[in-house]
């Protein structure tokens, strides 16, 4: 019996830059989206063939996109998984399952996991009391992280603690009376790492190249690949991502965070099911883009092709700090003159300070050329507000 | 005084498949866009931010569509001229500009512009009666291309003539007694190959590999870049392109066919003031696709590199015959597990004998290499109808 590939829909949770990449790529291989997000005038609504304006944990409507939809997948991993066990059990497909989401959701879960299936990880405890992280201070000593479990990301719910006069400051700004906090030590890392994979629903596995990140207040700054890692680390690390891709039963997209350790071992951070802000190089310096692959897992079809075209430098485009607004980008046109460089801008209708705008993807003969073309590019790239700039 | 990029909407007369992989890279580029074209279901449609459907030749649709949008440009090249002067009187911008696109619109006047700029042609002359058609004959001899002047692509409008028996047939079924017709002698070339370039307002020109073309049935069946041919010829080839393009005052993308003659000169057959076929190869295998170069170029920001990645082969893929209604694509699984393959499906609501219906790319580390994995695919692809075949 012959399937009409082309009538086959994807529904997308999330209709923001990640979302948008991906109906790019649907669109391409013929294949229609529809999304839902509270935003109408999100990065992705243009692109879909249909958008559901709603929020991201309104059963009723997640069920209606299901409806409308032969697969759903999502941009983020902060869904209600007792909505997606639901749609489940009603027979509906969802890409990463529910119960996948459930064991990363929670951060501390997810590293108790990985722990009990011997992931090499840096210490951490629960942290249910401002004494708790005392007791962990005296283990692990001072500066350690205090993390939020629960919706945590871009570094919010997260706060390092440098002495013990600040434990209650972060266990309160942590709200830790109402959230399950954890605590880790900090590790010495030489660098951040991120491993992107895609699996298929069949166990068929696929790995990019190793890719270096920079992380700035939190956020990610720049993505570097290939990273200027050792044979030794690189096959470890990919090696981990494989292992933890299907321990975690992934369908599409993974991101495993790690930190090279000072003793060159190489240590698991965290695990996001989806595509990753440190995949975007993929669109231009790969065979096939994280977008692509995840689009091909999610409707069961073959994967493509991770290698590199070329070194390649990520930076991301964040709002300037002051400016709030209709957003304006300043030094297009310098920018695009730079070799090799390009321009993603998603469309958000408002700019922040630190909010993720776009970002710019330069590919060279060798890294170094790139960075340097990155750094001129940056220079004269900046997201403003239309509006006078506050303060 | 800042302009706020983020403003600017392109207006698109077409929404066929170079217009949807035009707004793709619009798209990535944070650049709204709104389409003019009589299919309120065409491939364009769903990406657009704006759709207005109406004729192509709708003066009041056109002016709507400029009001609406910043730059006009098309993604064919067989449009009024009239309006398109009518709307740059009125102080509307239209990349390709209208001067350049009536100079190239009726075939037989380019043939004569290229020839009065000393551009290396094969001889062809007017063919107002069937006796001047049977007088070129006696110069040429036979076979000869009789072409209408107006309106021709793939194969439509063209009449190889092998005999004399055959004028009088070529020329009524032409309808010479309605268009301009014109005889063109039959050239012995070794291949067919084009050049694909980019212009902006400034004259700032870039230029693609030199990419080797097979057609069947006069529609382009395959491009293979880089083409098999001399320095001295790809030397030839770009220069002739860059001629052309800046005598015709290009603003965007340009695609000058040429042959290869027996005896090795470079020919140029025919120009098209647009993103082409021919160059859907470039969303893979450059550094910039011909379509973000083309966004770039009519928005008047600089131009991106042309740098091939890897060798790379481009089929198109053709409705099969005897099928006829909502496609059905056969063979996607099998096809997308070949590495290095790319899968492009235009999202036509129905399949015709020979429409365009997609076209798939594969890199690979040599040419070869991608012809046995394009031969491979081509035979599991199908462009079927849902409905049994007719007769």
């Amino acid at each position: 019996m012959e399937i009409n590939y082309l009538s086959k829909k994807i529904g997308i949770i999330g209709g923001g830059q990640l979302g948008k990449m991906m109906i790019n790529e649907a669109s391409k291989l013929g294949i229609s989206t529809a999304i839902l997000d509270p935003g109408i005038d999100c990065p992705a609504s243009p692109l879909a063939n249909e958008a559901i304006v709603a929020a991201f944990n309104d059963k009723a409507a997640l069920e209606e996109l299901a409806k409308k939809t032969d697969v759903l997948t999502c941009e983020f991993e902060h869904i209600s998984t007792e909505a997606l066990k639901y749609l489940e059990d009603h027979g509906y497909i969802v890409y990463p399952k529910a119960k996948s989401l459930e064991a990363i959701q929670n951060k501390y879960q997810q590293k108790k996991l990985l722990q009990d299936n011997s992931i090499p990880l840096g210490p951490f405890k629960k942290a249910d009391s401002t004494e708790s992280i005392k007791a962990a201070a005296a283990e692990y000593g001072y500066p350690l992280m205090v993390k939020s479990a629960s919706g945590a990301y871009d570094g919010k719910g997260n706060y390092l603690v440098t002495s013990e006069e600040e434990i209650s400051e972060a266990y309160s700004s942590l709200n830790g009376d109402e959230n399950l906090l954890y605590v880790e030590q900090f590790i010495p890392f030489t660098k951040e790492i991120s491993v992107l994979c895609c699996r298929t629903m069949n166990g068929e596995i696929v790995v990019y190249p190793v890719a270096e990140n920079i992380h700035r207040d939190s956020i990610l700054y720049e993505t570097i690949a290939p990273a200027n890692i050792t044979d030794k680390q690189t096959q470890d690390a990919e090696k981990l991502a494989k292992e933890i891709c299907h321990m975690f039963d992934g369908v599409g997209m993974f991101c495993v965070e790690m930190f090279v350790h000072e003793n060159g071992d190489i240590l698991v951070n965290e695990v996001a099911p989806r595509p990753h802000n440190s995949g975007h190089y993929t669109i231009e310096a790969c065979i096939t883009s994280q977008f692509e692959n995840h689009v091909r897992a999610v409707l069961g079809l073959p994967l493509g092709k991770t290698d590199l075209h070329s070194p390649v430098v990520m930076r991301n485009l964040l709002g300037e700090d002051g400016h709030e607004g209709i957003p304006l980008v300043k030094g297009v046109s310098e920018a695009l003159a730079y070799p090799g460089l390009t321009l993603h801008i998603y469309g958000k209708s408002t700019t922040k300070p630190q909010r993720k705008m776009g970002h710019f993807t330069v590919l060279a003969k060798t890294v170094e050329e790139a960075l340097s073309t990155a750094d001129q590019a940056q220079s004269v790239l900046k997201i403003i507000s239309e509006k006078t700039p506050k303060g």
